[in-house]
């Protein structure tokens, strides 16, 4: 349908997703390819409005149903005004976040039932999905650990403030992996999982090898 | 299932909704009943976010399904936070707008699909209803005449920079109209169409007799 390709990161904090989005964008530049890398929640001006009101805590306490509402009002409008003109004009596009995080984060982590969820999803942006979703998979201590001495090194600025999902405790942070897990498991074709743990050049590689195919492919 | 009564307020710009509200709650308080009234969007602080997004514009040009989206994401809270618990409290509760304004306005007004709406609807508040809707129906040509004086009283202040409904055009109030008088003619039940260009105490010893006969059944 479209001419080129959509890849969306997940995962949870400190998995080092933001690190491996600008590697392989650059990889991907390096090579001719059009690139266009964007996130989510935001990715439009509008989006970004929510952002501020669901990530900064802005507005207030959501109930869960309500995040997944305000989530792809966001995201219908990130898929039609951002993404599918940039497939359409042959880039790359590759995204910090995108469905699956509500899957995850508004379903596994907050107890939002999944099938209303998929309901939204279908009602919002249909059948569009990712091409390729790239898992990056690591145990929720560790995870905080890293994300917690980054918060140190940028000496809680913004991102303290921001982050509110950063703040929820670990168990949440399991639901969330065991989500991430299960939805691989049921699209093993769009999703691969890759160990995050490993040395970041690894990981690296691992995402070129893997992108390159479905390039090729 | 609740021991209060909801009723909600419908109809064009110029209607005259906020007289007959403010009239309906002082006749209703004088007869002992506990009275909230309150709007939409809005109605919690969340939902007011969301109406400073959506009625001042700041967020930008929202799409009707994010619109929507949206809409319902302030409403599921203010059901939920705000008029079931009131409504559990035994009081008459009256919303400045409901449901029906986002089938009227996103859909007959910009062309959402209303089955689209109603799915949305159903996923965020179920099957939850007004008892008693009343559609204050007015020809759009005199409502907005009468919308305009109404801005020309306030001296183009905070209400010409907020209601940007009020901003479009007749055609659309034209749709938006004919939308009110289809959901009437839905649920004759629930909603009764109250003609708006009588005299103002004409309109208000109707609606109190409907609401009467309503209490009183």
């Amino acid at each position: 349908m479209s001419k080129g390709l959509f890849i969306t990161f997940e995962g949870g904090e400190g998995s080092g997703k933001t690190t491996q989005i600008n590697r392989l964008a650059q990889n991907l530049a390096q090579k001719g390819h059009k690139v266009l890398t964007t996130r989510e929640p935001g990715g439009t001006p509008e989006g970004e409005k929510i952002r501020d009101l669901l990530v900064r805590r802005e507005g207030g306490n959501w109930t869960p149903i309500a995040e997944t509402l305000l989530l792809f009002a966001a995201r219908q409008m990130h898929v039609e005004k951002i993404i599918k003109p940039a497939l359409e004009d042959g880039k790359i596009v590759i995204s910090d976040r995108f469905y699956d995080s509500t899957t995850a984060y508004q379903g596994y982590g907050h107890g939002q039932d999944i099938s209303i969820i998929e309901n939204v999803r279908i009602l919002s942006i249909g059948d569009f999905k990712p091409d390729l979703t790239l898992i990056l998979d690591i145990d929720p201590q560790e995870g905080l650990r890293r994300s917690d001495r980054r918060l140190a090194a940028e000496q809680f600025q913004v991102k303290q403030r921001e982050d509110r999902y950063e703040q929820l405790d670990v168990e949440f942070h399991e639901r969330l992996r065991r989500g991430f897990l299960e939805i691989a498991g049921q699209e093993p074709e769009r999703c691969h999982v890759i160990p995050a743990l490993q040395d970041l050049d690894a990981v690296t590689a691992q995402i070129a090898e893997i992108v390159q195919t479905k390039i090729a492919g």
